[in-house]
């Protein structure tokens, strides 16, 4: 039941639903395209139109120049005794080719049925603003917030945050906080809206075997050479079994079981498995034995072969014995494995299994650990109480199979609580054409967050 | 010991070195590449030079049109109760690329420390040329042959043999012969003269292997859905064990064993297993258990992957699960085992091995059964004197882990052993700049020819 204050707030943000639509409109319009430095006027304007905006509400803003897009910052007066959240998002868009297969162009925003059809729409344009306004909200409203509210938003999600962890590093006394509110994932499904509370980390490698000195006549010296494409073969396959078990030594000693009410809650999901066999044309999966598919793709780790290259890859057939034979392939990590971990054990289980006439070269990737937030979190009670209000339903609990670094560097360096609050869909089309936003769904995420400023306030931070 | 008849041919064929050399640099200054329709009045031109050459010696050649490049044949005239030889070889040669790494031009012989290099010099103008001279040799001393050679001569070998097939099947009894003479092959070294008395067979296929409908996201996917890249290595290797042999039931059931005597001649061989490893630049090397190097490349089927292709290849790393992973692989095949019988049992291995998620598709290449000549072939021990007389040192017997369709069919048509009497050497450069020919190897193959007729009529019929 939200607070009379909280229900004031939201008689508010009903009476401005047009005008939100009106600016976020205006914000869309500029082809803020961060990876195109043809662009990067139109990144500065976006910038500088959130830093007008942020004013407008009363608040004083920071416009922050990087080596690349300039960082805007904000924050509202702190309220001792109360928690500090920081809101993360970007303001910069992915490029919106291929252009002829948008139904309007990707900068005239144009609304069909209940959508928002832009670029940015909802990444992250959209959900990044639904803080701002439930900012402004509560700021036109009460005068004050019940918390302090924090603003980093950036202009180059869309290109590696290239410049963002630098500035978290130097600045961590500034950005200080207690949760950091997200709103750059999407919901479960339409009208089941979701916390992801926990991302998989990733360990990525490539491996190069080399045999003889050239590609060999497979007929004159097959059988007598040793072939680095079915080494690589017996490589690839001996790191993981057919019950879908990764073979290195010590590999599981670091992954946290999932909990009961973890696998409840994945349960309770509306996720139809025949359906998604459907959808990807497949006529069953594997994975590891006694785990669901959620299971699998959120919250187990995992092993996959993401390219191969070796010898002849042309039309018809060439008779030869390749020189070389190369993988990439990852790991999916779940929290508190170590990647780092991971290599060794990686290199210590490959090296043995080197045939003779093959030489290995492992080559480590980027990795990244993964994160979880405690579902017994109070950030995340706090926020589900929130979207409660805001949408009407409680949000289901759901993890990601995906690795944010970002995310992750927030959680360290902050020490922090990352709460994912996704009012997107999944067919919204990010990073596609006919990127959209669901004006409900835009209105249900700023409800959600002026709620979210209430609750979170009610944390005993004592406890 | 040669008969005073071969002696007196020798003797001759000594006089004629200096107009063999002189008939040799004509036919390789006309540049018959048959790959290259540019060229095809001369591939006409060289085809016309051997007519004229065959008339000169006295006998009665034939340009036989085909769909394509000619064909020359000519007969010398029977002889009852004596063996029929039949000389394959070609006056067609590969294109001469790359221009600027021939030390002088392809198409102007030029002799160098007793090498005649030009495109063509080994393969196949000079080679086939020998059994040419050999025999006009023998009708210009003694007036006829002890036996009725003929000469089947293509311009097509380069390109497929493309009609040649045609023309045997059409042509059976006008070519039927007992023994078939091919000079197109090397001595194991120089010093070490030799005959091929035996070629593996292949069997070549692409599987490919199809999961999801389009490459999926790693992290979001990853662990939930098959990997066909996975199940590719997976497949792969379970086709051959750590001790490199063969898993398809049934697959080793018609291999001739190497008989003692094999074992024995392969063994006296100069082979140099740690110079051979140090050219290919390999540590060592793996194969069947219990077989030495010559015997894994010669003698025994054996499994080689020639090509993966499999998701991302580019530079770096990008998180991708493909929708796609597929191979080119073949078996190399000794003599007595059927390629359609290797298909038929593939089929039946792999099926059961894919996981869910995964059609396979298995497209079956280009296959063909191997040959051996019994090494108590009266023909291979009559060349073997011949190569004594000619060469002054008993050949070697070895085989090829090659394949040469065209032999097979030669055998299979005609009935007959097939005799690979290579006058080259494995530095030859053939289908590379700089290719060569050594005048004394072009010598002593005309003398062992010329002796070959002799010892070749010497067969008693009847045995």
């Amino acid at each position: 039941m939200p607070s009379p204050t909280v229900k004031n707030i939201l008689e508010h943000i009903e009476e401005q639903r047009e005008s939100y639509v009106a600016d976020l409109t205006e914000l869309l319009r500029i082809p803020s395209i961060s990876a195109d430095s043809t662009y990067a006027g139109d990144v500065k304007r976006a910038a500088e139109w959130l830093i007008d905006h942020l004013k407008g509400l009363g608040i004083h803003p920071e416009f922050i120049e990087t080596k690349g897009h300039p960082l805007v910052y904000a924050e509202t007066p702190p309220v001792p005794g109360a928690p500090i959240a920081l809101v993360y998002g970007h303001y910069d868009v992915q490029p919106p080719d291929p252009l002829d297969k948008w139904i309007t162009p990707p900068f005239e925003p144009t609304i069909r049925e209940g959508r928002i059809y832009a670029r940015g729409a909802t990444d992250d344009k959209g959900q990044m603003l639904t803080h701002v306004k439930s900012v402004g909200a509560w700021l036109k409203t009460q005068g004050c917030l019940p918390l302090q509210v924090k603003f980093l938003i950036e202009g180059e999600e869309e290109v590696g945050s290239e410049h963002l962890e630098g500035y978290l590093c130097d600045h961590a006394e500034k950005l200080a906080c207690d949760c950091v509110v997200i709103s750059d994932t999407s919901q479960f499904a339409p009208g089941v809206p979701a916390i992801t509370y926990g991302l998989r980390g990733i360990a990525y490698y490539e491996i190069h075997l080399t045999g003889p000195n050239r590609d060999l006549h497979s007929g004159v010296f097959g059988g007598g050479v040793t072939n680095p494409a079915i080494a690589l073969s017996k490589l690839l396959s001996a790191i993981i079994d057919d019950a879908g078990r990764i073979q290195l030594p010590g590999f599981y000693d670091d992954v946290v079981p999932l909990t009961d009410r973890e696998r409840e809650e994945f349960r309770a999901l509306p996720f139809d498995q025949s359906a998604f066999e459907q959808e990807l044309g497949i006529n069953g999966v594997t994975g590891e034995a006694g785990f669901s598919t959620l299971e699998r793709r959120w919250a187990r780790p995992t092993f996959d072969v993401c390219g191969l290259t070796s010898g002849y890859q042309g039309e018809g057939a060439k008779t030869v014995l390749p020189s070389r034979a190369s993988a990439k392939f990852s790991f999916r990590l779940v929290p508190n494995q170590d990647p780092k971990k991971v290599t060794t054990a990686l290199r210590q289980f490959l090296e043995p299994l080197v045939p003779p006439g093959i030489s290995m070269e492992l080559v480590d990737f980027h990795g990244g650990p993964g994160i979880v937030v405690p579902l017994e979190s109070p950030y995340l009670a706090a926020a589900a109480d929130a979207i409660e209000v805001g949408f009407g339903k409680r949000p289901v609990f759901m993890r990601e199979g995906g690795s944010i670094p970002i995310v992750k560097t927030f959680a360290e360096q902050l020490d922090a609580d990352v709460l994912l609050l996704g009012w997107g869909q999944n067919d919204d089309n990010l990073h596609s054409p006919n990127e959209k936003f669901t004006l409900t769904d835009f209105q249900a995420g700023i409800r959600s967050s002026a709620a979210l400023w209430d609750a979170l306030a009610k944390i005993n931070q004592d406890a």
